[in-house]
């Protein structure tokens, strides 16, 4: 990135290819011209929150900015998480969300488990949506979070890729430092409610093959069962960081 | 754990041995009494957060309980994490405290830094406090987190044991993959605040043997790196957990 490069992070739906211009949405016109108060001429990093990674200049500020590619990469994730995750108590379910989306989580799936439903939190997607661009921005990722609408665990599992590797949170089951540490492809961790899966939610995920693995020497909050394995995900990258 | 212990586990500062009876403080009696809802002759399960752990019948219910220790074993840690940390944003310091107390974080010691302090966190030692002896029911540990009051980083290192593991969270570190996993003894993880170590902090840091490590392929907020530095230690410990 060239020194004159501000902080500012973009989020666009679609990147033009390098000498392409493109005027801004609302939100990010906002951002670009009252947050980060950049002026015609600078660049900026932007991403599509799909692999694409590209240097703007902008050529306009205001409510209808406008910026022209100078750049642009375009890459597929090598690793991706999925979360399934049961609803946790309170309002955890906030933190829950910017924390995977910080963590570099690909898609969070809410669980409606027989023990504990996501209701609560009808009508928080778009709040979470807000919550994971913020992420994305705070860490400067290319791949935003997807916040999907919550299934019940049977209908997620049928929706899972195949051949990932399929991880239950699971306070009894191996040591995460025993298992083989999650490279490329996809993982998926399936994270209980705050009461747990029910005996027959764990036959269903068992049969489709999770295994159970624990995050610590301990039990966990669901939430934070969720950040622990999140985390295991995320500090098993072997490459440095090569983020903007 | 026998078939009649409770969900319940108490806190109780001088566990007496075997056969020893005990008169409940006010916070312990009216969680035993009013939110588990014991009755004589039932068992509960006791720490006195510092390695002990009890089984105790209870004798008599009410605001001033009073208990029989049945059994009573004491360990001492084998691996112990302890957490410098600057300031986070906002009001993101009580849950750092609630989680790194959950993953079995020994000593949390806030750390003031030229970029940052703890100055708004003024007064929130107690409910520091409170959220670790509820994190520490939660996972019903036998070690509690000790909160400590904020130090400036010279202060801070000058009083860290010696011979441990020593490391500073830092998105361009060594990826925590490359890192040996820290088994047991003392490790220490270091985070700087939301604005970052300064330049002469972290060469006071790099002086003391602190080795930059990566916990991600992104940056991350403050609050989330020592969760995720948390995470890192927590998930390498190679015991089946044991725990009541």
């Amino acid at each position: 990135m060239p020194a004159d490069a501000t902080p500012s992070f973009l989020l666009v739906s679609e990147l033009p290819s390098a000498g392409g211009r493109l005027t801004l949405e609302d939100d990010e016109s906002h951002y670009l011209t009252r947050v980060c108060r950049v002026r015609p001429g600078e660049r900026v990093t932007a991403t599509d929150g799909r692999g694409a990674l590209a240097l703007l200049r902008v050529i306009e500020r205001g409510r209808r900015a406008v910026v022209e590619v100078e750049s642009c990469e375009r890459a597929s994730a090598r690793r991706q998480a999925w979360v399934l995750a049961g609803a946790p108590e309170g309002e955890r379910g906030d933190w829950m969300v910017e924390k995977l989306a910080e963590l570099g989580v690909a898609v969070f799936q809410p669980i409606d488990c027989q023990r504990g439903g996501w209701e609560r939190m009808k009508g928080r997607s778009d709040r979470w949506r807000r919550l994971a661009v913020a992420a994305l921005r705070q860490s400067r990722r290319r791949f935003l979070l997807e916040v999907r609408e919550p299934q019940v665990l049977a209908e997620a599992l049928a929706g899972l890729p195949a051949g990932a590797g399929y991880w239950l949170a699971d306070a009894a089951g191996s040591p995460a430092a025993r298992v083989p540490a999650p490279r490329d492809g996809v993982t998926v961790g399936l994270i209980g409610p705050a009461a747990g899966l029910s005996p027959a939610e764990r036959g269903v995920a068992e049969t489709a093959g999770f295994r159970p693995i624990s995050l610590s020497d301990s039990r966990l909050r669901a939430e934070t069962a969720a950040l622990a394995w999140a985390s295991w995900w995320s500090a098993a990258v072997v490459r440095s960081p090569d983020r903007p």
